[in-house]
């Protein structure tokens, strides 16, 4: 297979933008990721656009691609729509990756894209809903029920609209609590990390700053999660251009190397050869002949703030249970050991979802150029993305983790 | 890139199955698939699987590869969910090739599935609606209304509950008609040969022979396409296994190859380069290294008696509007020079829009190892599909053509 190289990227700020559609939101990213690589969108050869809820919330389904792309002047060239949840723009990413390695195409775009916000909320978390099997939904919704849904939150009613996948994280959350000890002070030490790197992305959907005080006193969302714990919801787009090694000198003399790119599924959690996470993380350490000391940089899928922590120990950063100390060593805040989602994350950068996979990889890119301002890793060299999708059985349905370099 | 073959392939009857799921209908094509390959589900590496309408018809969305699989046990591989309309299944087709041409994996599995039937029509109708730009629909109905609508099918509100695309295949025969002089005898024709070619195919929605005069008198759908000669309504699933060539004789010894793998989107029908069509097929006849001549037999998107008629010119078969006489000349029947739709197609086969390009390929699969039956065109060594989906500004959004060969 052929290397390749990212050479542009960009995106939108993530928001709620009432006013923007699809259309809108995907000519920002799409010609901010052009600009940043110099490159004539007539010299585009194939496109791949992930998005996980138009059909939901615009009742846009099966070419998603064709409609934002065609506006923006972008026709003719080959067009694939991939979904994975909220996985899908990353295995989009791989896809463009695929397609430029394999020989058959000089470049591709990838695209994320997602509309999230509505005035009615039951539609935005149905696009959560969605993620998992439907035929399932009342029984995983049964299960997770918090052993005492008495909380405040549940007796006002916010609890009955939040979305089914903080139910799933809060349940997570309290095993690994009851297991290892880790405490609901460590979720918040989380919070308050992401939301302080937020705060010096001008791309985060918020940039507010708070205390531990404050991110566990806000409203409870599903038992020890607070509303500040959780991901939100908002549209956005982020945009990649991805070139082979032969073209990249065209474009820049700062190629992002695409070192890994690895996509896992299925269920299992724990199983002998582990869960989905640590058999994508495995892959792609294996393929870029790396092992998680070698990362500098990486952002992960803090949908909520406990799955970031489940994520230091899935993908090596630390044993099994000791995700707590990590956070006590201050190891993945900007100046620590690994810096994590320098970007605020999902917690604070936003989640529109199928926008997210791409967005991580921009601020990646970011990182490797040296271009990501306050929040500038130094000497950073080596990132990694890790990007979750969907539930099957009571794990990610889709994992992408990739691993980029200069 | 490394060759790859296509090693076994299977798919359901198309058919109204009020009874059976997505997760049903995929466990019955892929394990026909596999058995075909003689392949144990443990040894697929990864896989792609293409659905237009589930969101809308059962909704679910974002994960439908790992719902539908993991029913069945497979489970853990990466899965990606592709979409692009009624070309669904044969872009996922493409993907599973690209993934083993550029050695990242060995073996690919690609299913396309689709549950159409409903007991609400609008919403199955919804679904074809769907794979056009969603914000330009209104204008693009009004412009489509026949020049008179009085005909007895308008009248009595069926027209009404018409697929949007019957009317945009109705405009293109009427301009034909004006411009070339085809008839209506030579659409009606049309559906007489796939109907014929469609009673000997024991997985074909319907099975009835019709005489000329019977399509003729069908009720009128939209001036000058009556119901027989529009595809029907169905659900249905196909599945095809793809290796490597290293690991092709592992399975088979009668291996069909992949010559050429093409997709293409966009719109300005008949620009300086053609339209979608012409250059998905200038692309795949250059891959192959063949041109229209070399093609024994042929699988086409006949969503409408009019669309194969328009496939026959943009694929080279004839020249501009000269299609009327390859009708007349019985070319494309079974025994003529270049058999088209052997397998009854979408008009008889059926078209549950995302099944429909992977079960062209399995026709075509059965047709170069001489195991079409009653409907086996002699001698058959090199095949082609053409695949058609969704819509932007009056041309296919999506369009794959694919070249098989033993």
């Amino acid at each position: 297979m052929r290397d390749v190289a990212v050479v542009g990227a960009g995106m939108t700020r993530f928001a709620k933008y009432p006013d923007r559609g699809l259309k809108d939101l995907s000519r920002e990213a799409v010609t901010a990721a052009l600009d940043a690589a110099g490159m004539d969108k007539r010299d585009l050869e194939v496109a791949i656009v992930g998005n996980a809820a138009a059909g939901l919330t615009t009742g846009q389904e099966c070419i998603r691609a064709q409609v934002v792309l065609r506006e923006m002047g972008i026709d003719k060239i080959p067009m694939v729509n991939a979904e994975n949840a909220c996985a899908s723009s990353s295995t989009a990413f791989q896809l463009g990756w695929v397609y430029v390695a394999s020989g058959l195409y000089d470049t591709a775009l990838v695209l994320g894209v997602e509309k999230m916000y509505t005035t009615d909320k039951a539609k935005a978390l149905a696009t959560f809903s969605a993620g998992v099997d439907v035929e399932q939904l009342r029984g995983i919704m049964e299960q997770l029920k918090p052993p005492s849904d008495t909380s405040a939150a549940g007796e006002s009613g916010a609890g009955k609209s939040r979305s089914l996948f903080m139910d799933i994280y809060a349940a997570g959350a309290r095993a690994h609590m009851t297991k290892y000890g880790t405490t609901k002070e460590h979720y918040a030490r989380i919070a308050v990390k992401n939301h302080n790197n937020g705060s010096l992305n001008p791309h985060a959907q918020y940039r507010e700053r708070y205390s531990l005080e404050e991110i566990l006193a806000s409203p409870m969302v599903a038992d020890p999660l607070t509303r500040l714990m959780c991901a939100p919801i908002g549209d956005g787009a982020a945009a990649a251009v991805l070139v082979s090694a032969e073209k990249a000198a065209q474009y820049t003399t700062r190629p992002v190397w695409v070192r890994a790119s690895s996509l896992a599924s299925g269920s299992d959690t724990r199983a002998e050869d582990g869960g989905i996470t640590e058999r994508a993380a495995h892959r792609a350490f294996e393929m870029a002949g790396m092992t998680p000391r070698d990362i500098d940089v990486m952002e992960v899928h803090d949908a909520s703030a406990p799955a970031e922590l489940a994520i230091y120990e899935e993908l090596g950063l630390c044993g099994l249970g000791e995700c707590g100390r990590l956070v006590d060593e201050g190891a993945t805040e900007i100046g620590g050991r690994i810096p994590v989602n320098t970007s605020g994350g999902l917690l604070a950068k936003g989640h529109p979802v199928g926008a997210t996979g791409v967005a991580q990889l921009y601020e990646i890119f970011l990182q490797l150029r040296g271009e990501a301002g306050e929040r500038q890793v130094k000497g950073a060299r080596v990132g990694l993305t890790e990007n979750g999708g969907g539930m099957v059985r009571g794990e990610a349905a889709a994992t992408t983790v990739h691993i980029l370099a200069v």
